[in-house]
């Protein structure tokens, strides 16, 4: 996806690790900002004891958390300026236990509405060098406009 | 829902309570088990400021944590002896900004099968002394039989 | 959820029956508009063998195509004058072989929101006598205003 | 995703045909079955007035109709054989209008487990002879075995 977009705002990237860096779950996660492209951006996550389920998987809170992130700030990164982000609702599927010395969620926009963006997340775990899906992620994001209400 | 499904493990109270306290990111969260009757449990989280996304809202990651924890746990209590429950996968529409003092997901079965039980959750926030809807959960659980791969 | 919403539009009924006798499609399969309360729509659909699937179910499409109809409907019930009702997005959980005398689906308002509403339906079979949970939504609808633009 | 699948059945073209000659819902549509590869179906409709919504766009229902079809059908061609294909659940994302002269859904497998399968499809029309997305689907398909409860 990434290329065959045009970010209409130039300052795209530093808008996104601007707003990145307000996320205080994805610092209390200990998350990283990756890449952030027009449309495509990734968000890497070290494995850590404390954010598994009762398998010792990593929970998927936390798959998800990666994954809404990485896929709302693909949106933002094709949004005008003077406009924000909101999640209006996704759908996860767990494909394989989260299990890795690390993790990264791949968010990439399929469709650039006016009000509404279309997204999709792969979200990896490295295993032995390799990165290998573990979830998929199809979810809705909204702009919201100077002045707009973030409640409606 | 509750009342209406018949527990076929009487100890399912235990056992659902045991695999909580093993999620180390309910721990790590700070979330309580305050709930758990045949078909539907109740998890709370008080509000930290180290939860949220960039607007100040709780993260949806959390959201989703909290409700499919509860998806889970309602699922779990329905599941014979000697099984494991798994999450499949799970819908989450963000319905207001999710701003309170303390937040709850009300997991309940809708179906409990075999293989598979299809469960809901309501996340709410606490404001001003009421409990108001701020994202729904439409999720898949799954039950791991004894010796059953956790991985497939 | 009846009877808690207050809609906009006191000649609601009359533009829901009005929209739904425009639905080529619903006139296609026979289904008939029941009810039509502020958030509330009930769609039903008599069993014809050339509607099902390879095992004699009632196919996922025409399951879904009740429900978003439903669903929309219940929306569009609480939209105000010259707006119009679009699907965003839907999920489903096909919870029993969907076999039966009749179907019909219920569909409620979870959240009317200025530009978008989230709903919920609930897909019943008829078997003998009684109607059964077959099939659960939980979708996104927008609210398109006069001159709005449908493709965006 | 075609050509990285092994189908464990060497005659899983004919079972697919064969299924799908069974889905009178498909029949009934005009639906035909154009490609069937190991983990990838592709199905094509012609645009009919009587399968629209209120707007003239295809329904709904009909979008998800052929995406559920494709996604099963992919995931069925890389069943064993003595196995039959339901589906457990789908999220459809509406991205533009289903507007064109034809639609077709194509149907790939992201994961084949040993019960549940995850598979995505893209729902394109064809406009000015170009194919141009206008929805995606994100499913789990399960494996019912010879002898097993289509009903659990």
């Amino acid at each position: 996806m990434a290329g065959t977009h045009h970010p209409p705002d130039p300052a795209f990237e530093t808008r996104v690790r601007t707003s990145f860096a307000r996320q205080a779950f994805m610092v209390t996660l200990g998350a990283q900002l990756i890449t952030v492209e027009p449309g495509r951006v990734i968000i890497e996550l070290p494995f850590q004891a404390d954010h598994t389920q009762q398998h010792g998987f990593l929970h998927a809170g936390v798959v998800t958390a990666l994954a809404d992130s990485a896929c709302g700030y693909a949106a933002l990164s094709l949004m005008p300026r003077g406009t924000a982000v909101l999640s209006v609702e996704f759908k996860v599927n767990l494909m394989k236990p989260a299990t890795g010395n690390r993790f990264r969620a791949v968010g990439t926009v399929l469709r650039a509405g006016h009000t509404l963006s279309v997204c999709s997340a792969d979200v990896q775990a490295l295993r032995e060098g390799e990165w290998m899906d573990v979830a998929v992620m199809q979810a809705t994001m909204m702009t919201v406009r100077d002045g707009g209400d973030l409640s409606d």
